[in-house]
């Protein structure tokens, strides 16, 4: 990226030092964080209702039964979670846990788990703030892919500006969102106990598709399932613990509660409303948007939550470029991503992980048309496997530090009635929604969990390969300069004396002029070369095919073997021209040798340039 | 190109000093040069009746009068060729006389001619060879675009593996195309003379496009311009008199004869043809594939003619592979175009040239669908301009010349007619054609000639920058070797070594270590630099905002003018992983300081790999 470009997007470079102070408030750190946990009932509801729907208005009794299954749901992994930012005030979360507790497989399979929800998180939320604008404003719902695409734009370039400025960006929304879907729950709930009825009328239950099937126990698990993406972005939390003040695990906690609180109370609201006004899912409004419209009316509220719910949505998709590079780096840092993601960048934040963040995710949302329901089944799978190894790595924990907390016993049944209960969900997730895209998932994730460990491999062969054992410190080196002159004239006068001016001795430095034409002049160039050369001496090379590597390499060779010099500097005279398109008129014989000799060893290539 | 697919092409290297020998007997010489020259037959008269169509039937009793004028017009302008070639045996046709006897400019307006037709000549053979196999299987027709470009690209090839086994390639075609169109002529003239009619009946009248207008001298005179077209060729011979074998000029002006004999004869004979059968030009099927059936009726003969029609047509793009890389040669050692126009390719061909016509002439194809008639009015203009331009530069040489040749007046006679009657027929086809496409050719002759003069212009600048003129040689150097030291491991340790190698004094040798961030673990880094660091001095940079290049840049900025030193080696430690896609896991920092430093007077950046 141009330099100019880079500095309006992103601002000026911070020192390091100011790292320690991108800290967030609890109030900031909510707002960032709660914008993908809360965000999703916009989405968690509706995903219900669509399963329900397969069994007509009669399935429709079960939505508030599942809602508070996964209310439960969302208690009781909070509370987990909570034991996490305490027993890991370092943050890296279910990654770190899984990975100190349980070994390295469970935890690159929780690094794999959480970097297909992260770019998930990202997609869906993306595409359902997208829907929320495209049901208040039909229009532009041919335009939602590209849409999406800007939308990740944003919220990338945000975040590579950094944690502060981010956090600045997404605090009017989250809680302009809250007011606007607790003041819709209220004035919903009013209408409900005061028996007024909605306020507009809603899409008749014959627009609806008409595939009825039976209620059966596995449909009513395929909507519970589908309503567990409510729950994607509670681990967010203990993931991000480091960018929270101090006493960080305290503060982050006490977010972390009143995340699930937020979460809960509105998802069950919602849905108890969705009974009310007997609301169905239909294709070109969302949920949300009928009952907004049954509370309120078409008027200033209903395009208040409209537009809240966009926004949050959209910004929902912040909570991911804040977990996953801190993800990307732990991993890096243990050797199991490439070492690029560990680098903190211009702004203190590290740049490649938000980048790649970006690009997979605008990627998924081309591939899938930017449709929320063909994403969701992909979703909850990985979220509730990186659920369950990190509360079981937990208990294992809590085993292991059983000599220092009193408590040990209780905090060890906590966490693992968590992992009792996700792991149960997991198996359930994978199995009513393996045929609608969770088997994407289940493969996708034992592929990268081969890749990080092949790449750790790799590392490892390196740095075994680079290992100092047993070396001892080289003795000194003999080192021949040779000077490639074409033809004598002001452009390789300064390359001459740099040749003599790294030559140990006046024998370690010579000229080499390669012969290409049989008849070429060459008075002019012996008169030229006696004043100008120097006294270095001139080693012609016939070149009888015209081409100059192979003369060189032959000599180059003969010096490395039969002279005795362990290591030749190629001084490749070069002029630089003032345009960039001047080049195209100047044979580039010294590229072509580089490339021609990047793959010789102790062969070292030295441009000199002369600037015209 | 890789290596295997470029030897599989072209063939083994061949070495300089075989120049001499890939040389042509006169039989080889005419099939190669005829090829263009004798081909245009296949679609002149056609060309011809195409404008006379425009007054009907009335119109066609022009035909023979215009095709007389025009070969009037070979026979003089053969003559006057013949005079170049013996008075400049060493080739560069009309270039050379122009620039030599008329000045820069005339001379450039020459080449940028000559460019823009050598280019047409291969568009436009080609299109006409593919109409010959479309006239005989007319289910290409809709593949012609894709057919022309393959035929180019199969020449191009051809060419680059050299000359003489080019002619090996087109002596057959050649001398089936003179014998199949002898035949066909000598057939058509005995059922004139023994009036026995057609073979078979030809498309009738009514078939031909009915926008029936006078027979008005510019009518007649555009379809003398698009006649003309006959002449390409002609010239090729001058300007290749070098592919010949001693005694070059007796040997090329022979060829030049014969050419022109065979080639007004058979343009005579076929437009008289067309006349006797009342051919009419038609959209699918050529002027003559019509003759040949009227001849021959639809038998094997007929395919004959085809067949030789289509690959001689191709073929003759061939001429333009002979004569372009060689005009593009003289060019680039005058200065006006690339200097790699002059490199002498592995086969001893200018490869740069033959590659660039190619390219050219398939774009040229593709722009205007492969249709003739679309790029025949683009045709003759350059050609002709060179026609009179290099014929005046020889009336310029005889007179020059007096002293030493005693038959200077005729020949100067012969050539001033020949610059006289081409200066004109230049001027009618402007003027007659400039609405349907010559005004492209008039437009483009110039913008190319201010390209060749501002390339010149730079070539001048560059040289007399590089000038020794007054330049007294240098003094010695005085050189600081820097050593980029990230961590101490085996990877290093050879460029530590190869550093104090390449330094003068133990004074000038320094390793330079860039600390990033404020608190890493140093004291396992200092115990390693004291065993393995060779005793260079260790100097730390701090980089506050994370960023190698700017504290490198002060440093050595600092070292070049307080210090004294007036260059800095930069040597750059760098691992070369097995695997291209493993670098991936690596920090590529070498790279992006050789990108940021790229620019930067007196530092030399020297790569030091260790391979894993």
């Amino acid at each position: 990226m141009p330099s100019m470009l880079r500095r309006l997007l992103i601002g000026e470079p911070l020192p390091t030092q100011q790292q320690a102070q991108e800290r967030l408030s609890n109030f900031a750190a909510l707002a960032v964080f709660a914008s993908d946990g809360v965000s999703s009932v916009a989405y968690a509801t509706e995903e219900i209702l669509l399963m329900l729907a397969l069994a007509g208005s009669a399935g429709m009794l079960f939505s508030m039964p599942v809602a508070i299954a996964i209310a439960t749901l969302i208690a009781i992994v909070a509370t987990s979670y909570r034991q996490v930012v305490y027993a890991y005030p370092s943050g890296g979360g279910s990654y770190a846990v899984a990975r100190e507790n349980l070994g390295i497989i469970p935890g690159q399979i929780t690094g794999a788990a959480l970097f297909v929800d992260y770019v998930l998180t990202v997609s869906v939320s993306t595409a359902s703030g997208i829907a929320a604008v495209t049901s208040a404003v039909p229009a532009l719902f041919e335009h939602r892919v590209v849409l999406c695409v800007i939308a990740i734009a944003f919220v990338t370039v945000a975040n590579l500006r950094g944690v502060r400025e981010s956090a600045r960006v997404f605090m009017f929304p989250t809680y302009g969102f809250m007011f606007f879907l607790y003041a819709m729950v209220v004035a919903g709930l009013y209408r409900h106990f005061t028996g007024a009825g909605p306020a507009e009328t809603l899409p008749a239950q014959s627009d609806v598709t008409q595939v009825y099937q039976n209620a059966s126990l596995f449909l009513v698990l395929r909507a519970f399932s589908s309503g567990c993406a409510a729950l994607t972005g509670i681990e967010c939390v203990s993931n991000g613990v480091q960018a929270f003040r101090e006493p960080v695990s305290k503060n982050a906690s006490q977010v972390l509660s009143r995340l699930a609180l937020i979460l809960g109370s509105l998802f069950l609201g919602i849905t108890f409303l969705s009974r009310t006004f007997h609301v169905m899912p239909i294709h070109e409004e969302t949920v949300v948007s009928q009952i907004a419209r049954a509370s309120f009316g078409h008027g200033f509220f209903y395009y208040g939550v409209q537009m809240f719910t966009a926004v949050i949505l959209i910004l929902g998709a912040n909570t991911s470029f804040n977990g996953f590079p801190r993800l990307a780096r732990v991993q890096a840092l243990d050797g199991f991503l490439p070492r690029q993601f560990a680098n903190l960048g211009d702004r203190l934040v590290y740049s490649n992980g938000i980048i790649a963040l970006g690009v997979l995710s605008s990627a998924l949302i081309v591939v899938f048309r930017g449709e929320t329901h063909r994403l969701i089944p992909l979703y909850a799978v990985g979220v509730f496997l990186s659920f369950t190894l990190s509360q079981a790595g937990l208990v294992r924990h809590w085993f292991k530090a059983r000599d220092e907390e009193p408590r040990w016993k209780s905090r060890a049944f906590i966490n693992g009635l968590g992992a009792l209960v996700t792991g149960v969900v997991v198996v359930v997730i994978a199995v009513t929604k393996f045929v609608h895209g969770a088997w994407i998932v289940v493969i996708l994730i034992p592929m990268f969990v081969g890749v990080f460990l092949s790449i750790r491999r790799h590392y490892d062969a390196v740095a075994q390969k680079l290992s100092l054992q047993g070396i001892e410190p080289p003795t000194d080196g003999n080192n021949l300069v040779l000077v490639l002159v074409g033809s004598v004239h002001r452009g390789v006068l300064g390359a001459i004396r740099y040749a003599r001016s790294i030559a140990k001795t006046p024998e370690s430095v010579r000229a080499i002029h390669i012969e290409t034409e049989a008849n070429r002049p060459r008075a002019e160039f012996v008169t030229r070369w006696e004043r100008y050369g120097l006294g270095l001496p001139l080693v012609v090379l016939k070149s009888p095919y015209r081409n100059l590597v192979e003369p060189l390499m032959s000599y180059i060779d003969e010096a490395l073997e039969k002279e005795g010099f362990d290591s030749v500097t190629l001084v490749l005279p070069e002029f630089v021209v003032g345009k960039w398109y001047e080049n195209l008129l100047h044979n580039q014989t010294a590229l072509w040798l580089q490339v021609a000799l990047r793959n010789r060893p102790n062969v070292v290539i030295a441009n000199y340039r002369y600037y015209l």
